[in-house]
C-alpha cells in the first residue's frame, strides 16, 4: 500500500517571539543553528519513506507562499489551506479527502511541522513498523514517546503492556497534562507514555472512524471532497470549515475508539517547545552558552544568545535568553521563558501590531 | 575679584558603553533623564556665580564640535583644545595661562565637566567660601565630599579637625583608593573626605605654586602664553605639550604645598561612575527599574533599561543593565559593571573600531 504524508504546519506559536511573529510562525523558522527551517526538516526526514509528491501540508493562506518557498519540490497542489483553523480533527479530515481522491486508499502518516528528530533512520524504522500495524485491519497507530523525566507539559498515553502487538501496545487510554506529582507516578508504573501528536493509518480507516463517531464532521468533508477541482471548490471550503466543530484528533476520534496502538519511540524526539529548547539541540560552547550572531560574551554563563548583526555585548550574566531581531530585543531568564507570552499580550493591548 | 571657572571636558570615559564612544564620551552625554548633558548641567550649575565669558573649557580637537554645540552662548575663544593629554596639571596650567593674559588675575574655580550634583544651591555656597579662602595669601582650595560609606573607588583627603578657617579644614595629605577595610577606619576616625577633584585658588597662586613645584611645565605654559593670538600659537602649543610631564595637580602640586585647605561638601555629589550611578539620579519605578525608551517589562525587577525606538521585553530579570543604542546592545549583570571595560578591550582586539 502506498505511503503518504499529512503535514499539519497552520500554527502560530507566540513561544519563540521576538523571532516568531504572526506572519512567520515556529515551523518556518530555523532554530537549529544549520539554516534548515523546522518543516524542511521535517519533510526531509520522511523523503527515504515518502515520495514528495505525496506528502501533503496542511496550513493556511497566511503561509502558502511560505511553504512554497521553503519547500520548492513539493507540487504546490499539495499544499491544503485550510480557510480557518479547527484543531486537528478537521485539518486531518481534509487531508484524507485530499489524498484519497488521488489513490483511493493509502496508508497516512501524520505529523506536526514543528518538531526535531535525532536519531532519523530509528525514526523511519519507528514509522514502518506503525505503517505495518495500521495496514491491518482498522487500527490507529499513535507513535508514543518513552518519557525521560516526569514532564507536566505534555498529555500521556497509557498502555497495556501486556497486550503487545509487532512491539506496538494497544491503548488503554489518553490522559491530560499532569501534575508534577502524578506525572511522577507515571513514570514509575511504566506504563505511560508522551503523546507527540504523530499517527499513523489508513485513509480509509480515518475516514471510517470519522464517519462514526464525528458524523457532522464527515458529511462536510464529504461535500468538500466532491468540490476538489471544481470552480465551487473554495466557496465550499469556506462554508464547510466554518461549521467544523472545533476538536483535536486526540477527542474527537481516538479516545472514543478501541482498535488504537501506540508504538514507543525512542529516537530523540524533541517538541522544540520554547527557547529553553535551542540548548538542548544546539551544540552549548565550554561556558554552557548557545550563541550566535554579533557577540561578545564577558563571564557569561549557560545563556542562549541569538545575535543578528548587530552587537549584543553581554557581561556577568547567567541562565538568560538574549534573542535579537530586526526590530525587538527579547531578554528573558530561563526559568521565565512561560511568561514571553505575557509580553504579546501587553503588546495586542496595546495595539503594537508591529511587533505581533 | 573676579571669579572664572575652567572645566575639564577631554575625557574619554568607557564605562557607559556602549552609549558613550569614543566620540561622545561621558560629559557629552544625557543620563539623569531629562534631555541636558553632563556639561551643560555643569556649566548652568555656576551660571549664578561665573559669567560665560568666564568659564573655559578644556578638550581637545576631537570634542570642540561637541562643545560649540552643547554649548552655543560660550565664546569660542573660551574653548581650549589640548593637542594631547597630559593629566590635570598641564590642563589647568592652559586654562590658568589663558585666564591670567585676559585678567591679569582672577579667582578660579576647577570642575570636572561629567559630575552631577543635587543641591546646586549648597553648592555654589560651598564654591563662594572656597573663593574667598583662596582670595586669601597663596591658599589653595581643595572640594572634599563628606563620605556616605566606605567607597574604595575614590581617593581621600585627610585634614586636620583642630585647624579650622571659615569652615575649611587644613589638609593634612592626601591619600590614595584605600583597601575597604582601611576606607572603613577612615570614617571612624571622621578625618577623611572623598577627593572630589573640584579645585579652587587665584590664578596668581597656581601659576606661582605651578613656578615653584613643575618648573618645567611652568616654563612651557609661559611660552604657550606669549603665543596666544600669534601665528605659531597652534604650533608652541602642540610642541610644549607633548614635552610636558603628564601627572595630575595632586602630585604635582597640591601634595607638595602646606597650604591647601578642603572644604567639606555636602550637597549631593554624584561622580556617576558607572550604569549603576543611573538607579541613584534617576526615578525608579514601584519595581526597582529605571527605564527609557520603548520598553516592556514583564517579571522585571531593579534594572536600568535605557532603551530606543527598538522595542526592548525583558521577563522575569532582576539586577541587570540593558542598554540598547543604534548599533549594539550591553546585557550586564550589576555586580560586573566593571567589567564593562573587558568589551572594548575585546572589541579593540578584533579591531573592531567601529563599535568604540
Amino acid at each position: 500500500m502506498k505511503t503518504t504524508a499529512l503535514i499539519m504546519a497552520g500554527g502560530r506559536g507566540e513561544r519563540f517571539w521576538p523571532k516568531s511573529r504572526k506572519n512567520l510562525p515556529k515551523q518556518f523558522l530555523s532554530l537549529t543553528g544549520d539554516g534548515k527551517t523546522m518543516i524542511q526538516f521535517t519533510v526531509e526526514r520522511i523523503l527515504s519513506l515518502v515520495a514528495i509528491e505525496d506528502i501533503y501540508i496542511v496550513t493556511n493562506h497566511d503561509y502558502k507562499d511560505l511553504v512554497k518557498e521553503q519547500l520548492p519540490d513539493l507540487p504546490e497542489e499539495n499544499i491544503l489551506c485550510e480557510p480557518v483553523g479547527r484543531n486537528t480533527a478537521a485539518c486531518i479530515g481534509l487531508g484524507a479527502v485530499h489524498i484519497q481522491r488521488k489513490c483511493k486508499d493509502a496508508c497516512m502518516i501524520v505529523l506536526p511541522s514543528d518538531h526535531l528528530i535525532k536519531y532519523n533512520a530509528m525514526f523511519i524504522n519507528t514509522l514502518k513498523d506503525a505503517c505495518a500495524i495500521a495496514e491491518q485491519e482498522e487500527n490507529l497507530v499513535t507513535i508514543g514517546i518513552t518519557p525521560d523525566y516526569p514532564e507536566i507539559g505534555y498529555g500521556y498515553i497509557k498502555f497495556l503492556p501486556d497486550e503487545e502487538k509487532e512491539h506496538a501496545y494497544k491503548v488503554d487510554r489518553f490522559v491530560e497534562k499532569p501534575s508534577l506529582e502524578v506525572a511522577k507516578e507515571y513514570l514509575l508504573t511504566e506504563e505511560y507514555l508522551w503523546n507527540s501528536g504523530m499517527f499513523v493509518w489508513k485513509i480509509s480507516t480515518i475516514l471510517e472512524m470519522l464517519k462514526r463517531l464525528m458524523p457532522d464532521t464527515y458529511q462536510g468533508l464529504i461535500k468538500i471532497k466532491e468540490a476538489i477541482g471544481t470552480e465551487e471548490e473554495e466557496m465550499v471550503l469556506e462554508r464547510e470549515f466554518y461549521n467544523f466543530q472545533s476538536i483535536s484528533i486526540d477527542y474527537g476520534v481516538l479516545e472514543k475508539s478501541d482498535n488504537i496502538y501506540t508504538l514507543p519511540g525512542t529516537f530523540g524526539w524533541d517538541d522544540v517547545g520554547s527557547w529553553l529548547a535551542v540548548e538542548r539541540i544546539r551544540k552549548t560552547n565550554e561556558f554552557g552558552n548557545v550563541v550566535s550572531g554579533n557577540t561578545i560574551t564577558i563571564s557569561t554563563k549557560n545563556c542562549v544568545i541569538e545575535g543578528t548583526e548587530k552587537l549584543i555585548a553581554t557581561v556577568g550574566i547567567e541562565d538568560l535568553i538574549v534573542v535579537d531581531t530586526q526590530d525587538a530585543t527579547l531578554i528573558c531568564a530561563k526559568d521565565s521563558a512561560n511568561e514571553i507570552k505575557k509580553v504579546l499580550e501587553t503588546l495586542k493591548n496595546c495595539n503594537r501590531d508591529e511587533y505581533i
